[in-house]
């Protein structure tokens, strides 16, 4: 899929990467442990294609990589890297979520801080001093990759509100 | 798409209804102020039909309400609900993601506080109290909704680890 975007900001970019439904439950999957092929078979109930096609394009995008399963064994397993390990928060934002809209006083998983058992705090939006801030406290400013087609839709945007 | 899920979990229920691009561009372009049919189209460059039919499913969902555009108005534009107000945090998510791993050094749009200017912070997973925590201090525990299936996983997610 390519999404054409005028305002060119980093969250088509990133739906061009994870922006589909196995792709999401894949590093979910590895964020659970899973490593190998039969594994995320298993757990996901997933096609061999499906998943053949997605591991591969997780992988040549970084967020998985390719390691063997043991020291000079031929066959391989997937591990999350570093820019996969990072999509945690937005695994959390999903599962809060959902949480709340769609299975409200029935969650099906908690996830706790194992010091002390509590369920973690909701997401939360802050300042760079820590302050919580609503959406009315955010505004938009062009990054150092704006292009001209950013710069006007910002413009439009302050003009309208 | 019907994602089977053996988990679950609330990742799969909410991809159900948003993992999908033109889905989540559509509720970024209702926050940033979009509500006219004609104004989504032409900010997303989206086919009508396809732009028609991700507006009925968010619709559906509750995450949009359609409203009339003026008093005794017959035409309707689209207002994200609270349920859709509430997805600001995977909306960041993704964008801080995009921001540091896709476009790095080349953000299009920095997210500012509009009282002092300042890039908001990244966002952290937290303690009930406030700490932060790292995906090692995370454990997951069974919730009011889990099923046999949901408990099984979790003992076998003990054992491994």
């Amino acid at each position: 899929m390519k999404l054409a975007d005028p305002l060119n900001c980093s969250v088509a970019a990133t739906l061009e990467i994870i922006g589909e439904g196995w792709t999401l439950l894949i590093i979910r999957e590895a964020f659970l442990g899973t490593r190998r092929f039969a594994d995320f078979q298993h757990h996901l109930g997933i096609a061999r294609n499906i998943l053949s096609d997605r591991l591969k394009k997780l992988t040549r995008h970084g967020i998985l990589k390719r390691a063997p399963i043991g020291p000079g064994a031929k066959r391989h397993d997937y591990r999350l890297t570093e820019k996969g390990r990072e999509l945690l928060p937005l695994l959390v934002a999903l599962t809060q979520w959902g949480d709340r809209w769609i299975n409200p006083d029935s969650a099906p998983l908690t996830m706790i801080d194992r010091r002390d058992g509590k369920p973690i705090r909701p997401l939360r939006i802050q300042a760079a001093d820590g302050r919580p801030l609503t959406l009315h406290d955010l505004a938009l400013a062009p990054g150092p990759g704006a292009t001209e087609a950013t710069r006007t839709r910002l413009k439009t945007l302050r003009d309208e509100h």
